[in-house]
């Protein structure tokens, strides 16, 4: 019988964090103190983070020791099987193997709580008593929800107001498991009663968001901030997805050509894709695709620059591609991937041609996402439908090319909860939204006022 | 570190259902001619379902192969995880270890994909092009859609209303899975339309939608039924459950004490229960509950007796615990345990005091599985709630007794698609149902009529 799962056993879970930083052929850019223009130590961030994520933001240590508390709540769902798609393979007709690692097996759904678990872990072992955070589709919210709950912290979650309306069961998840869940632009923070002054339909994004959450912790001295992408400790925490990964490739003696991930804020696409960064940078032949909306294009259309990861620019300065921290995104359903930066280890990756960056239109996206439903079983996230994509592009290379290749992708969470999306989808009423050149420029000149790269 | 998930390789799943019939004590009182009151042959329902399923329907045998592209799109997701709870275990502190089987993992996100992938390939092979069937909350209904989509047929699925409006996300997974939903009473059968006309607000049954699905399929050759639930080859399907379970257990050196299932149709129940029930059969000393709606309780209340599946008494007469077939449930959201009638193998082993009923009310049952979800972090379905209810009732009297006890328990779904089911609870507008004495004695009037058990 044809294997189609490789599972590893729970001891075989990889008990490390991987740190990209220590293998990068250029040391990254440091995130700068917007007021003096200097690279930021940990001590401007600490009321802001606890210093223990801080460390790690900063680390160029190549193994992280994960904690003995966080790898009990990991096994809930980790490891997390590795499926051979024979399903979708015979539905391509080309000359490759689909290998993808099911996120989606875990409570909350996506790859999101291997951050969270380890985020709201540091903040308990700090004194921490409330976390404030943003939400896109609500997979960060609602996995940062549950890991609160687990360690008996307090939960606040900022959902961009499109996604808080398209996915009411998103802020179900977050209050099943006791967490404060508000639409956003919201009348809490000074961020959101601007935004709403100026335009009250605003759909949201992400920055705006992401300046709330930390608007609304920044007078509570037993609160913290906590953001589900983006940072380098993000990007770390994540790496268990891709040591996973190699383990499992290893034991059914296969190897990628090719790797892939949807990318908003980076997470997913590092979480996966790290580790064979790491081996692509020791001379491995191997190709590292990020998969992002046409309609929020960072790594394939946007500027490489300083800017702020938020609208009302209460983060530091992050080097980063970036349509700029005012720009809000198209209302795509992948609200995941509504974001107008890119994590600063992705963005540099592929500023040095490591990686690239791939983008696809919303009505593609789903068509492959519906066809993957119905050969696989399994109902994609929208996010996950952009690695889909790159999976079936890279597929149609192949087979025109007439070789041979062992592709493996994220398949970083299902779509249960974004039903809405397909209705939208099935029933006609799906758009496609084209980023115009005025949009480019727009991040150019916003981007240009800070310092150079 | 302690193990959280058993595994199997997917070299070690079953190979064969078990058939209880043929440990069985007491033969099964055989299903009856409505219109002869003489037992049912294959042929006479041989318009409704393919003949391999009447033959597993009525089969002696002990174990039954399962065919090869069964068990290949069985391994999408099995053998499933099975878990231990000790986030749960901690919260209820009692002397018990509790172990449950994770179902929620199958792309449906239930154990009804089991008997769905089966009964699809069996009719495909039978040349049929079309299957009709009803769904409750839209397990059933949402399992048989991709089994259908899997095996090339067309699937049509009546819906009961009160499920279909507060489960939208459910008829949206069928969609995905390219088949067509029907609010049910609806206008397309006779059976609807005199529902309706009587009761335009009906809140429709499994009974009414099974009559309405026979008789959608009725007129036309290339179509035929299926049922999710209740009838022999559905047990059959579902011991698959049971039989990784006590190869799980055995791995680590464990044996329940206590198995508990919940109970609608008795499918889920049975598929963990049998296995053990025929160890209890050859003298082992276990519990076997199984937890039913306090609102709908046929197991603990009703008669045992020869009744209609359905409203409009298109089934057979079947031998079972029925509140009658024109019993209407309340409107509780464990929409799957919403039938008037049990299982006759299942009401069989009831009868015979080798398994026992074990009835809960609806808030109860939310407040345990909201519980559950903050400690285990899955979020269960309403109708896995009555599960954790008696695992609850189990861990509570071992306290009492101060005995330590090995509970294990299906965990028959996730309740992602369920969430507005928490919002009505955890914003207070859950009620619930007391099923009134006279209930009880019209459904003995009803049964009264046919022949006697």
């Amino acid at each position: 019988m044809r294997q189609t799962k490789v599972f590893l056993d729970e001891s075989e879970i990889p008990k490390q964090w991987y740190n990209i930083q220590a293998d990068l052929p250029t040391p990254m850019s440091p995130p700068l103190n917007p007021g003096t223009g200097k690279p930021l130590s940990a001590d401007d961030m600490s009321a802001i983070f606890p210093m223990a994520l801080l460390e790690q933001e900063m680390s160029t240590e190549r193994w992280i020791d994960i904690p003995e508390e966080v790898l009990e709540k990991y096994l809930l769902w980790r490891p997390s099987p590795l499926y051979r798609a024979y399903n979708f393979e015979k539905l391509l007709d080309a000359p490759v193997k689909i290998y993808y690692k099911n996120e989606g097996v875990s409570p909350a759904g996506s790859h999101k709580p291997n951050t969270a678990i380890a985020q709201a872990y540091y903040n308990k072992m700090a004194g921490v008593k409330r976390i404030s955070t943003e939400t896109g589709a609500g997979q960060w919210g609602s996995a940062l929800s549950m890991a609160c709950q687990m360690f008996g912290l307090e939960c606040r979650v900022f959902m961009v107001r499109v996604s808080y309306d398209q996915k009411p069961y998103r802020r179900l998840m977050m209050q099943t498991w006791g967490a404060e869940c508000f639409s956003s632009p919201s009348n809490l923070t000074e961020t959101g009663r601007r935004v709403l002054a100026e335009n009250p339909d605003s759909p949201g994004s992400l920055g705006i968001a992401i300046s709330e959450a930390i608007e609304d912790m920044l007078g509570d001295e037993n609160a913290r901030y906590s953001l589900g992408s983006v940072l380098n400790h993000v990007m770390l925490h994540q790496t268990i997805i891709g040591l996973e990964a190699q383990k499992q490739m290893e034991k059914i003696g296969e190897y990628p050509d090719v790797v892939i991930g949807c990318a908003g804020g980076g997470s997913n696409f590092a979480g996966l894709c790290l580790p064979y960064v790491r081996d692509k940078i020791h001379g491995k032949d191997i190709s590292i695709i990020a998969a992002e909306p046409a309609s929020c294009p960072t790594i394939t259309r946007a500027p490489y620059a300083y800017d702020f990861g938020d609208l009302s620019q209460k983060t530091p300065l992050l080097p980063m591609y970036t349509l700029g921290h005012d720009f809000v995104p198209a209302p795509i359903h992948a609200g995941g991937l509504r974001y107008h930066g890119m994590s600063p280890i992705v963005s540099q990756l592929a500023k040095e041609n490591i990686i690239e960056g791939r983008a696809y239109h919303q009505l593609e996206t789903f068509d492959v996402g519906v066809k993957w439903a119905r050969t696989e079983g399994f109902i994609p996230a929208p996010e996950t439908h952009h690695a889909i994509a790159a999976v079936v592009d890279e597929a149609r290379r192949a087979k025109e090319e007439g070789k041979e290749k062992v592709i493996l992708f994220n398949w970083s969470g299902h779509g249960l909860i974004d039903l809405a999306s397909y209705d939208a989808y099935l029933s006609g009423k799906l758009t496609d939204y084209v980023l115009p050149e005025s949009e480019i420029d727009r991040a150019k000149k916003t981007v240009g006022q800070y310092p150079k790269l």
